[in-house]
């Protein structure tokens, strides 16, 4: 008897979100949930990430409906969504009773699966999350973030696995946001967390595509005993998004392996978004084959283009190789965080402010918190004299505590807030959503009567526009500076002025 | 110490040949020479296949200057070609002596490992090639051309194996044409070969990346022992074409095995390639993803395209379900063969004729040699009444003994021929190109002064052109039929003409 091999389906996140900065319209993704419903999907990932923001920034669309659609059409289904741990789907820390309020929120509204992650690897600020998942009833998959350095081992991975079991964790899942998880270590992980801690503790794989390596890494990981993985339907899948869902079906053919995907209805889900994917050209990403330079800077794909992004507002779009090898050393003086979001963004810009004004001539208020722990602990100790800058530039000092811990109870401010906002609905729902992103619930609650806006365009009229690459990207390389930020530097004793823009 | 694998090559020929319908100039592969050269690869295929024929038919280059030239600037490496057995680079079987005179000019010209395959996997034509590679003291590749059917079995492509290595080849490929090959039965074959033949025997790796899993498979084979492997710098990799290089490499590390190349000239003949892709937009393959499909079908997805064009040309487009469902029963009924240049065009175009005018009513003359023998052995008997109406077709009977074995010496006619043609250069050279595109070559010859075309463009002033995806693609897939052929064909005792032009 082969072993059952689960996959989740990423199409209705990760997938539009890595390769169309999340721009998707739910009405594209409506006439395919009948066959991905019956296709024997363990999962169908299709919330949280960057879509929430992606909803209400550019779609005119509530996220809270689109997953209440979904619950109703994939009734089959377990849905799964991405949450960035004690961040939720923003970009802060939120206090404790609004972290156990979204999850809930996110249950009631038809979530199975709670994938929780934190950019840097600390538990403590899963803790909180994977709790509330718990006390819903819901599956609590608890994460690694992958990611290589000096101080990141294999036994260091499986020690976070036994915290994220000891913290009541369904399943772990093993998340490669930069696709730099080669075959040799997707064995070594998984085959070390089996045997340290039982052989029936479920791995999930999520691995990108973009050094072309991940789909034999993903067959080294079944073959250490990982129980699931992540693809996406073929039409939609490799370059920074991911290994094809057909392909996984494939490779497992006669090696012991099943997955029992029913093969007439991925080709049906194929054929949907291969439709739908030219209607989308404006946003599609640039990167379509592979990009195996990542190994050497670690950085992934997205973030470079930002960070080329920011150097061409300053005039110095030459200067990208500095900051490339600017980069890892901002990574290490910083403790070796993972670079997902934010980390990655608050290491990329702090990386182009040392290259342009010299090394931590000027910090940004994101960079110095960082350094300062109020994102949570790193793999490393910092850098002292940097901390100690770090503490000078922002006035406060290092901490050691949960960053949450410092938060006051803001439950009843959020919800003020929100009431506040023309075309606010009442529900706790919407007071989320404001509390996430206040600014652009500004102008979604008053607009959202107006219904869903769908970008897509027709390939032919859009083959002479120009790209629309210079639009803020909703992806896994969000910009954490939402608009123009002035930073007063002081350099030998002059002041100057540097205005830093989202890219 | 780990096991060193080699690597071959392909972006001098099949990348350019899968990618962009074999349509890359000299001058533009001619800056990446150095780094080739130098970044430690086993071999470099750079000449053969459709470059051949795309050098005289679309870039007005002679092709064994073409040849001289990479010799001059390889030095250091092994130039490879493929060749296709006892049809040269053309399309018919030619005479013994011919054979032997073409590689005999081809190692004089600096070839130094031949792959030699045969569309059927007949060894008989694949025994007088080999021999001229060995008498020239060159490196003779003998070649298993991969295909699934119900009488291809492991143990058929091992006895394979040994009647090449009988026949004195130095090496043995695994060549997987359209991305079939899935991990199994490449470990399985892989392993099969080196217990029965020996641990020594040097097996060599080529599979197309069409389906998404060969880069699964090429590690599955060289756990099973397989010595070096084909892959393509990622810059023109994937889709139709190859696995990337880098993630041969990167996929190896830690794993027991390297490959010893330089990672800085892989990054450099990268960067090169990326900058040229782009100008050749307009031939460049539409097909980017991968296409799980080719499994089902088994037809590879240029041939697809291929049938599409003549069906369009029929005005029925709109049928390309059924012909897809008849080249099964074709292949079936023709005894099984591989589907590759030039099988994949003999069976499509038949295929399209039984669904247009019902099954066999007209059979293409290549059709009706292919079943007669004309071509050599199949795997599998043919269907005895499909016989029948071939030799009514032909008007000849069907044969068993090798092709060529009808040939009678054509050198001096070929010679005289060529002679005729203006701008001949008396060269043996100009016979073999003249023997082998003997149409092409009337254009060919008396334009050579002009100097070569490079057909790349500015992507910009590209934008606005429409594709030139109705132009003859020189590739795998080259139509075997040149211009419009009109059958005359009797249905039900009414005479119809039917007109069939190449795609």
């Amino acid at each position: 008897m082969p072993r059952k091999i689960e996959i989740t389906e990423l199409i209705l996140r990760d997938a539009h979100q890595s390769l169309m900065a999340t721009r998707m319209a739910l009405e594209d993704m409506v006439p395919a949930c009948e066959d991905i419903d019956n296709a024997g999907y363990w999962s169908v990932e299709c919330w949280g990430g960057a879509t929430f923001d992606a909803c209400i920034r550019f779609l005119n669309e509530d996220p809270w409906e689109r997953l209440r659609t979904f619950r109703k059409l994939l009734p089959k289904s377990r849905l799964q969504m991405l949450l960035r741990g004690q961040n939720l789907l923003g970009y802060r820390h939120y206090e404790d009773s609004v972290v156990e309020r979204f999850v809930h929120k996110a249950a009631e509204n038809g979530m199975d699966v709670f994938r929780v992650f934190d950019a840097l690897n600390d538990p403590r600020n899963l803790k909180v999350p994977m709790q509330a998942v718990k006390s819903a009833g819901k599956h609590a998959q608890g994460t690694i973030c992958y990611t290589v350095s000096p101080v990141h081992t294999t036994q260091g991975f499986v020690d976070l696995a036994k915290r994220l079991l000891e913290m009541g964790a369904d399943s772990i899942c093993l998340k490669d946001m930069a696709a730099l998880l080669k075959p040799k270590p997707a064995y070594d992980i998984v085959k070390a967390i089996k045997d340290q801690c039982g052989k029936d503790v479920l791995i999930h794989i999520h691995a990108h595509s973009t050094t072309g390596v991940t789909l034999v890494s993903l067959m080294k990981a079944i073959e250490a005993g990982a129980d699931m993985v992540d693809s996406a339907i073929s039409s939609l899948s490799l370059g920074p998004g991911h290994n094809p869902t057909e392909s996984v079906v494939e490779m497992l053919e006669g090696l012991g392996y099943t997955t029992d995907l029913d093969s007439s209805r991925l080709l049906k889900i194929k054929d949907h978004f291969a439709k739908i994917r030219p209607r989308y050209k404006e946003f599609l990403s640039n990167i379509t084959g592979v990009e195996t330079n990542i190994f050497k800077s670690q950085i992934p794909g997205g973030m470079i283009s930002n960070m080329e992004s920011q150097l061409k507002q300053q005039d110095a779009g030459d200067r990208l190789e500095e900051v490339l090898l600017e980069v890892p050393r901002v990574r290490k003086a910083s403790g070796y965080p993972p670079l997902v979001t934010p980390t990655s963004q608050i290491v990329g810009t702090q990386a182009v402010f040392n290259v342009l004004m010299g090394p931590y001539t000027s910090l940004t208020g994101e960079f110095a918190d960082l350094v300062l722990g109020y994102y949570g602990q790193t793999a490393a100790a910092k850098d002292p004299d940097l901390l100690k800058k770090a503490e000078a530039y922002a006035k406060k000092p290092a901490i050691v505590v949960r960053p949450a811990d410092l938060l006051k109870p803001e439950w009843e401010t959020l919800r003020a807030t929100a009431t506040a906002i023309e075309g606010f609905n009442g529900s706790d729902e919407d007071v989320l959503t404001a509390a996430m992103f206040p600014q652009v619930a500004q102008k979604f609650f008053p607009a959202r009567h107006e219904g869903p806006k769908n970008l897509s365009k027709d390939p032919a009229k859009v083959q002479a526009a120009p790209k629309a690459a210079e639009s803020p990207a909703a992806g896994h390389e969000t910009p954490l500076l939402r608009g123009p930020v002035t930073y007063s530097v002081s350099v030998d004793g002059h002041q100057h002025k540097v205005t830093v823009s989202p890219s």
